[in-house]
């Protein structure tokens, strides 16, 4: 799997000050910690200051790598932001996000060229609207994995992302996250998948149990990467189990790496 | 989830001298505990104690079904032991198991039909040996299937065991089971099935946390059924978490009665 660290993130308590005060050791603990904890990617998103991020998700960018020896998943809707903080950073990085909307694949695309980053690519036309439907996510998904190669980005570095939907609202929403992950994999085996997962569970209780059972299922149906908080023993735990199970850890040799480590104590 | 409570079995500490003894209130209180927990049957197995098991099993069956309304899964390989137990039961029994080998079908069927009892199917030709690969162990399913059905047998009387080796012996058991799941099921969309999980995780530290995540995969992939310890908090937590992300939990209203009941407190 691969762990995009999700908490350098404005929306999270205490993250907004943080940036707004340009805190440099509260930013680098939070690097830091998500690194020792298995992180592939730390996640930059100052979203909610959002007329600040030009300036902001640089800052963030240069803070991170001043103390973490990984690239940064830059997670940002806006093409000056995200140009902003490639230009400081070191290693390839990974955008976070395109969609199929004409204006702002059309904007970021030439930076993910530019900078031979990898990106994230969402199963959605525009921001006015999520298909409810697994038919025409898997449609876009193909659309956009089409465009990006014929575009010139090698396929290993595309990332789709299902967008996880709460089966509060609809109780199909597992199964049609699950299905388009499967159908998308069908279509492009090599291609890989980023998103977040605790959407699933919004406006229901106990959303960690939902949370980690709703990984394991996304591993199955093919899911490889995933935005999570990589200090959340449970679901780190499960990763390294339901990869022995999947047979994507020769010799169990990763598992029993993980439990001499003592990080299978959940 | 089909759930089998597997607590009363006598190669488990305590319960093969409670036998021996005939110490009815060690049994009662296994099965009205598993019984509270949640299981669909009380599984009563004496097969360490070969040579008594005729006249142990019924014993079994009398005595949990004194204090429990719930039926048994009759759990043993002996055809005498087993009728000696379906005269004795009250309700539709489970037995457990047939397999292809043509000495125990024919022992067994005849009872499956005369106490319109339910009956666990091995994937294997005989006590031999499990096919190790996924294509055998699914044509072993299908025709045993279809004998079952042909011998007057209902399908929804049938549940399959995939049986379930471990991951610690070769890397691809997890895999070799789940795509016989999946391959019976895609064949038989309306058979069910009963395991044994905690196979998969044998040599391997940390047993649960396999046995848990493994559940939740058996279940994308079909699984409706299992043998397990119903008082298996994290287990029976994730089941009912999974039946819900899995949309057979319409408005996810099982997950809330749950979550009232303090059963998600994992």
């Amino acid at each position: 799997m691969i762990i995009v660290g999700e908490k350098i993130n404005t929306s999270l308590k205490g993250v907004k000050e943080a940036v707004k005060s340009r805190d440099v050791a509260f930013i680098q603990q939070r690097a830091v910690e998500q690194d020792k904890n298995g992180a592939d990617y730390i996640d930059v998103n100052c979203g909610t200051l959002v007329n600040e991020e030009v300036e902001a998700l640089p800052w963030l960018v240069e803070t991170v790598q001043q103390v973490v020896d990984k690239p940064c998943c830059i997670d940002s809707p806006n093409p000056a932001a995200i140009e902003a903080a490639l230009k400081v950073h070191k290693g390839k990085a990974m955008i976070n996000s395109i969609t199929a909307e004409k204006s702002r694949y059309d904007k970021i695309v030439p930076l993910v060229k530019a900078y031979k980053s990898n990106v994230v690519a969402l199963t959605m036309n525009d921001e006015s609207g999520i298909p409810e439907d697994t038919e025409t996510r898997v449609a876009i998904g193909k659309n956009l994995i089409d465009r990006l190669s014929k575009d010139g980005v090698p396929i290993e570095d595309i990332y789709i992302d299902p967008l996880i939907q709460p089966i509060s609202t609809s109780s199909n929403m597992g199964i049609v996250a699950l299905d388009s992950i499967k159908g998308i994999k069908e279509a492009y085996p090599e291609i890989h998948f980023m998103c977040g997962l605790s959407n699933i569970s919004f406006g229901l209780p106990k959303r960690g149990l939902l949370n980690y059972t709703f990984l394991v299922l996304c591993m199955m149906a093919g899911l490889d990467g995933a935005i999570l908080d990589p200090g959340n023993k449970q679901m780190m735990a499960m990763i390294v189990a339901a990869e022995a199970l999947l047979n994507k850890d020769q010799f169990t040799m990763n598992y029993l790496k993980a439990f001499r480590a003592g990080l299978l104590e959940v």
